[in-house]
């Protein structure tokens, strides 16, 4: 998606070899405009897939999947993290490592939200090395829901999260995919 | 806003005298239909206000600022809860007392997202004891942007945050004001 793609080269910030800041239009301000553009994208990828509810997982997909969600006329289902004050009844929980903080926490989501005839579309903002994605896959395994896709709007491909995932037949689809990025090459996307 | 009234009445399931279940609408699963009619409410009644920027606080406020943000054609800015390991540079923060958790945790927001210029509409899903939203005001003061408003889905009265915070001549707009509710009389709302 060329769009994202130079509004990553303008605003994304490479703050080490592993990590890419994109807090100026993605994760911490965000641009509302951007994401409706990113909403249509993951649109016409998936439109096809009778989508009857999205899933994502907070804190970072939840504008991504809402914004999305309106062109498939579809509601959002929010993976909550960490403790689960909040969540009443039966939860598909599992557990995720975080690299990032070394730690673990669980991910968590309420049943009676995910049934066996749901099609669902996953969304996130960012795709490294996995864990949380594949929290969410584990998740709907359990619950016997039926996984149509996953969208993904920033793909670290070095990270290897995506070719795991892929590599187990699942469709995911990276509006922009980053194959290298440091501070001396800068971002490298790749080819489509 | 009667669609909100009717919908909580209807899905929405009082746990204990302080606290409703709003899962399956609000804020686990999100009804993005009702989202966007909540979205166009909040630009009715602050259409007037010149606002260039929505403030929100993560996870719950996201998925409605995001949706509002559209209506108003303006970025949304997403405080920040707890750790702040992906937050880099200076940042504005204060500490919030959890009455729930009976815990304190700091909100934070990039010094570079809020300005003196900024005119901003604070966006949130609940309002009960007003803490939240009191960390952001005072994040907002520290700031120097100029606060143009506030809007709530729901309002529990009864909680007596609106109240403390109206009386500080900030102007507060609550879609649904809930007066009180118990499991034996319901939910009463407050007459408008």
């Amino acid at each position: 998606m060329e769009l994202l793609k130079e509004k990553i080269l303008q605003k994304a910030h490479i703050k080490s070899d592993n990590i890419l800041r994109v807090d100026s239009f993605l994760n911490h301000q965000m641009d509302i405009k951007l994401f409706n553009e990113i909403g249509k994208e993951f649109f016409r990828l998936f439109s096809d897939c009778d989508i009857n509810k999205i899933l994502t997982i907070e804190p970072y997909g939840t504008g991504i999947a809402c914004i999305a969600a309106q062109y498939f006329g579809v509601p959002v289902v929010v993976a909550k993290r960490g403790e689960q004050l909040y969540i009443s009844g039966d939860v598909y929980t599992t557990k995720v490592r975080s690299v990032a903080r070394d730690t673990s926490y669980d991910i968590a989501v309420a049943k009676k939200f995910l049934h066996r005839d749901d099609r669902l579309l996953v969304l996130d903002d960012i795709l490294s090395g996995g864990n949380d994605l594949q929290g969410l896959l584990d998740i709907i395994q359990t619950s016997g829901a039926t996984l149509k896709g996953v969208g993904i709007v920033i793909e670290k491909a070095f990270s290897g999260g995506g070719k795991r995932i892929r590599d187990t037949g699942i469709r995911v689809e990276s509006l922009a995919i980053i194959e290298s990025m440091d501070k001396i090459n800068g971002i490298k996307f790749k080819e489509e």
